[in-house]
């Protein structure tokens, strides 16, 4: 597999998955592993679209972690999806997985109303003009929400997932609020939030989400996913999630 | 002071206060002294109302805990009411604390629009209909939204609450998307959450949360709050809620 100028190839450590990342762009991070362990019990057969694939992280190691048969990855960016694109190949899932190189608010076009079962997203976190600094445009497009806004991502979902169609997100606490004002505003209801601290005596700094179409109103936050033991060591949850990787 | 039959009089162990609880009836829980710590930054001077104030424990413990100046407690049953009041007299707390039996969403007949600093409560956390079962009636009120929804406790604190005041709420995690979606209704913005979790490996069981009218749009996590330690005793974080109680 020939790479690019600035790119790399990283190994996923999980059943000999790679993947290829550029290394002045957006490289996946502890989220998108996090999301993946999250979102794994998806039902065997399932259609998912992952919004916002970027390098195609989520439908790689979903591809290997769930029994989901058949995965689309949506990233806007031209180059990044390329890049998907031969991640795809590198690792022969061409026929699992599919990259699509479009706005996800064009996704109508794609996918039938009601048709997925289950949508993966690891969207910009940040509002537009919150913080922007001197970043590679493609890491602006992936942090900060320019091409697509929170909203934009849970009202494509109401239109392409079924009724009792799942969604998963990966997100930042400190838009708790905003998620699930949308997410009741499209009648994907919240049923499941993890927090995830750095260690039991910080501020949590990512949210795990579980929001089911038409679902009903019971939310349940699970135990506390706590990453670093007081000693610096990882968690025996984080070795899990990680550790799972190595050995298979 | 005289008690009536069925009920106790129990000690604080804070500064002396004490209150008066009907053994068969609704009694305070840990959720009223997090709730009363969470709140004690209220500022010098805050005129405050607590919203189905029960035996008056929040005020009770907020006269000394925090430096408002006045409180309101307001409970809709008669006799739990008068029971509320004789704990004032009894912590000869009468000029601070007055308590008014009546349904909170008639309050408008007692206090000008927008003229209240804070806002406490520890509403029912039971939709009504929700396993109600064989207790007795005054539990079934504090406990169910039978007299009142968290709408209305929610709805009633935006007409009270003067602009930018404080919304201070304990309540279920299983409740979360319906506090936030009414919180943002009434344009009072969540901008702390606190999860209590049993232990570490749990699920939480207590949130509290600290809204505030007119507040912009960022919400803080806050780190865990964990009640137990491993071997079952009590975590620093609790001893330092208990133990002030008891040094003070």
């Amino acid at each position: 597999m020939r790479i690019k100028e600035n790119e790399r190839i990283d190994d996923l450590e999980y059943k000999g998955l790679k993947i290829i990342q550029n290394k002045d762009g957006f490289c996946f991070g502890i989220d998108s592993v996090l999301l993946a362990d999250f979102a794994k019990e998806i039902k065997e057969g399932s259609k998912v679209v992952d919004l916002g694939t970027g390098t195609g992280i989520l439908p790689i190691l979903l591809s290997s972690k769930s029994k989901a048969s058949k995965f689309y990855g949506v990233e806007i960016q031209t180059q990044v999806a390329e890049m998907a694109k031969r991640s795809i190949i590198l690792n022969q899932l061409e026929e699992k997985i599919t990259i699509i190189n479009k706005d996800i608010k064009q996704l109508e076009e794609d996918f039938e109303k009601s048709s997925i079962d289950v949508i993966v997203t690891n969207p910009p976190y940040k509002e537009i003009n919150s913080g922007i600094k001197n970043e590679k445009e493609s890491k602006v497009i992936a942090r900060h929400e320019i091409t697509a806004s929170l909203e934009d991502f849970i009202s494509i979902s109401e239109k392409l997932l079924k009724q009792y169609g799942e969604l998963y997100m990966v997100h930042r606490p400190e838009r708790l609020n905003d998620i699930i004002e949308l997410c009741r505003k499209y009648k994907i209801e919240p049923k499941i939030i993890k927090m995830v601290y750095p260690n039991k005596k910080s501020k949590p700094n990512i949210i795990l989400i579980k929001a089911v179409k038409g679902g009903g109103r019971f939310l349940t936050i699970e135990k506390p996913l706590i990453v670093y033991q007081e000693d610096g060591s990882y968690t025996e949850e984080i070795l899990e999630i990680y550790g799972k990787e190595n050995k298979k």
